[in-house]
């Protein structure tokens, strides 16, 4: 099984591969918004089924979001296996392999119920109409936010507001950001197929995890005070750095817990409920790991750590009785 | 190039597999020592080229004991390419991809001059007899006590001794035990096809660092206040270490420069003539990132790191205006 499913990723990932080696990851497939206006799709409770894998931090962010805005009861959740079958994501972890809700094996399933013709990779998070069994939307750029705002009638008593309107351009704008150098950017590096395009993505990462320990030196969340949407979208990924992506995505120049401020913030947010409780580091190590290492065959090579540390003096000698000679002279 | 590098070295590990899945190296072909016994090898010099690997722990010994002690104008080298290719090592850093001395391409031809019949993997070091161009010792283990040794007539003007007759006892004890849990442990552990193997030989890894560790918070080098043989034998594995153990053989508890007693001596050993100059990261990891990752194909999952840390407080509190308000109340 594992052969065949590494497969079936590597094709997906030839068709996700850009002329420069670079990783394009394909677009959502179905994009609808919640909302009351024409043709949006209507918030109601119990209508949905929102399908995550625990592996995937694009599924992991609407996991924290519904947590903390107690949509549990509103919103029921399936999780996929953390390693992909022959058709992709599957219900292996349920009685019989089977969706108890959706009687379906794999989540491929429910996206042909929308469209026959789907070809594309099926992702997580897939919310799904209990009404059809099919998928509704895919759009995990903007389902944390619908579920935040839209939502808000069906949040639970004393919910916070994680989307407060006079930060939603400075969240957006931190948001766009911590996707393409870190979300997306440990992807782009993981799945480069060419020395340069991994070197600019390892680059931008951490010259962008920089910036972010500066931040996080003064304030405790992002935008300060308070946890906010931004803070839901960057926790999935530093969540899985360490375990992960330092070694089987090659963003090696350091670890999460070498930044002290990043590292405070991160279990600071771990403490939360919402956070920690979402967070499966076995099925996050299972997935990552079991995924083909396309930089093997491709020749690429780590570029950490720094090995400039190794001309730090060692300052070992007064340990010796004879510190000016290393060596023992032989005897005659 | 690499794809079909990538199908012959799984060929070889195949045939190093155990039936528990562990990694079982092969014996060394070529095991006649240096002497002036009966059927031994005559000291010479002149007369050997000593072929390496830069990237091989095994054979970065045998050049760090020809430089320390000047042995460089007696025994010549030839270095090859850190891949693999599809009749293994090769000797493509050299004009023409020839070795100037020796006119082959390869190291297996210099194997089957010696062995017609030879069908193992030909491993480096190997020193080969310049009067028949065949290999007369790969016998790793032996080598660099018997440079140390029996080559003595040949040493440079105060050459140390790296292998004292009192010490003997006590170096070999501790080789052995550096061999199996360290040397070759990483080995076991990035070879391993079943998770208990993978596990058993990370375990007995790290419990023999932490011993190592402690030994070394009192002691200058392994013996105490003179670099031997044993340090020798230790030096090219953590050498090694953070550059590829730790991402690409899944070795991953720690780095090395978590460890402050083993990072300074093998910073103080690498200081030292003959070890840093003998040590080409560049080769390292261009090599340990192109094996085939076995690991992968049969689901081995990392053990570390350790978990556990993500439940210290992070005591941020402090940072915030409401620190018991994590979360920020909505607008009415």
């Amino acid at each position: 099984m594992t052969a065949r499913s590494a497969k079936d990723t590597s094709v997906h990932l030839d068709a996700e591969a850009g002329a420069g080696g670079e990783f394009r990851r394909q677009t959502n497939r179905f994009t609808t918004p919640f909302g009351d206006g024409p043709g949006e799709l209507p918030v109601e409770a119990g209508r949905y089924r929102l399908i995550v894998g625990l592996l995937c931090p694009w599924a992991h962010r609407q996991l924290i979001v519904r947590e903390v805005l107690g949509l549990q009861d509103v919103i029921s959740v399936g999780v996929v296996d953390p390693i992909r079958g022959d058709d992709g994501w599957q219900f292996t972890l349920d009685e019989g392999g089977v969706d108890p809700v959706l009687g379906i094996r794999t989540l491929a399933e429910a996206y042909r119920r929308s469209d026959p013709e789907f070809t594309g990779r099926p992702t997580v998070p897939a919310v799904i109409d209990l009404t059809t069994g099919g998928v509704v939307t895919n759009d995990y750029h903007h389902l944390s936010t619908q579920f935040e705002t839209v939502w808000r009638p069906l949040h639970a008593p004393g919910a916070p507001d994680l989307y407060p309107e006079e930060l939603r351009g400075e969240i957006d704008e931190i948001s766009a950001l911590v996707f393409d150098r870190v979300n997306n950017g440990v992807y782009k590096a993981g799945f480069a197929r060419t020395q340069e395009a991994y070197e600019q993505a390892y680059e931008e990462l951490f010259a962008t995890l920089d910036g972010l320990e500066e931040r996080l030196a003064t304030r405790r969340f992002l935008l300060g005070d308070h946890v906010t949407d931004a803070d839901v979208r960057l926790y999935p990924t530093l969540a899985r750095f360490d375990a992960a992506y330092h070694g089987a995505f090659h963003c090696n120049r350091q670890r999460l817990t070498e930044f002290p401020h990043l590292w405070g913030y991160a279990r600071d947010l771990y403490a939360l409920p919402g956070f920690g409780s979402t967070t499966d580091f076995d099925h996050i190590k299972r997935h990552y790991y079991s995924i083909p290492i396309v930089r093997s065959e491709y020749g690429i090579v780590p570029a950490g750590p720094d090995e400039s540390a190794w001309l730090v003096p060692a300052d070992r000698a007064a340990l010796s009785s004879t510190p000016d000679e290393p060596y023992r002279r032989p005897a005659a």
